[in-house]
């Protein structure tokens, strides 16, 4: 494609990231569109359902790849159970007192011990620009990494929804068998809303980084789950909302 | 709330951007929950409705804000219509090439004249951002604003969510009367999504400004509706994407 650059007003060719809506499927019912950048999304259904309190055995694409749909296998899916389940989360009654219980996915409490060296969660953002190719080409493109304690790099993802970034990654670890993510941190690119920590915690991950800021709902949740959230990671600094006590000085 | 400012690791009282959830009922049924930032609640749901391609009357509050929940009257409201219209755009049967047509609500080409300077354009983020009360307290929130092409501020509004910012810009049009925006200029303070564009359609707005990228689906659809598309805009400098002759050099 072509833009044009103003103040000089050249036209040049430009790269923008990539968004096209993507169907998911469970056992033959479409339940969901997501608007997401192409690619791993067999990863990204496994993460939405596992994010949605499902259990999916497998996804896998048509042989029709441009039909931009994916098949989840999830013997046993009942799809009462997904409406009560998405009507809890997008059209309960709901009051500020009780959001919290009436919107979350029900969760345990993330008990892992781990810690990690604060020197190492200030590198995180670094490490994952670095695995970001697509964001030098477009600058449009959230990413979510999950590291070790030590700071190697597990697996990264990039999506222009920061909510189908985490669900790739975290459909990567399941079928990595790596779930729950008890001795593993996630760091994100951009900032923290409620839906996120939710997905952590589904995932049983215990450290949650992000270089902006966090909602007052996501501190809430981390909160009430046990999560250890970062925020502002960046510039040699942090503010960690909750469970600080896990990161190191 | 309290924080732990690290390297340092002193716990320090700091205030983060709210989220919750509200609930938009159109004509006593429940249709759709956002998260977003309270304040203004009417106007995101008569934003929100625009969008959605219905004709809302007018908005209110109960009388228990707490119950966070926002009431829509819309006679004539086709319950059918709208799960139509919803599922057209969230769980139609959809492909690369149809994509456009599947998912976008139904808006007229906007056809307006307008001309704005590019001097205009280029200081718009810096007005939107002056009047950002919340950002400078949490870091943590997007805004739209709605500008003269002169560069007189309209509107202002924030949110958590980026959709949640426009629609309440939207909404706010709406009840002054100034809908369709035909000679009017929006700036949003991010990146700029399919979503974004398609609310900026509905009314009929013929330029859009943002700070940051935009995805490939918002540039297709901004061209398939005759909408200026200006993007990075920072620094002087902008790329504009479509109907660059709207922008005067």
């Amino acid at each position: 494609m072509s833009v044009r650059r103003l103040p000089e007003g050249a036209d040049e060719p430009d790269r923008v990231a990539v968004e096209e809506p993507l169907e998911i499927r469970i056992e033959g019912r479409p339940v969901a569109v997501t608007m997401r950048t192409p690619g791993h999304d067999e990863e990204l259904a496994l993460g939405f359902c596992l994010s949605e309190g499902l259990r999916p055995a497998r996804a896998r694409l048509p042989g029709d790849l441009a039909a931009n749909t994916v098949e989840v296998d999830a013997p046993g899916f009942d799809p009462e159970g997904l409406q009560r389940s998405f009507y809890t989360s997008s059209s309960c009654g709901v009051c500020g007192k009780g959001a919290l219980e009436a919107i979350a996915v029900a969760a345990d409490r993330v008990e892992s011990g781990l810690r990690v060296p604060f020197a190492v969660v200030s590198g995180l953002p670094e490490l994952l620009r670095a695995a970001q190719p697509s964001f030098d080409r477009t600058g449009g493109i959230h990413a979510t990494g999950l590291f070790t304690p030590q700071g190697g790099l597990l697996c990264a993802r990039e999506d222009v929804g920061r909510h189908n970034a985490m669900d790739k990654v975290i459909g990567w670890a399941f079928r990595e068998g790596r779930l729950p993510l008890a001795d593993l941190v996630l760091c994100v690119s951009g900032r923290l809303s409620f839906e996120l920590v939710q997905k952590a915690a589904v995932a049983g991950c215990p450290v949650l980084v992000a270089v902006g800021a966090p909602s007052s709902l996501a501190v809430e949740l981390a909160a009430d789950r046990g999560i250890t959230l970062c925020g502002f990671v960046r510039d040699g600094r942090a503010n960690v909302y909750t469970e600080p006590w896990r990161i190191v000085p």
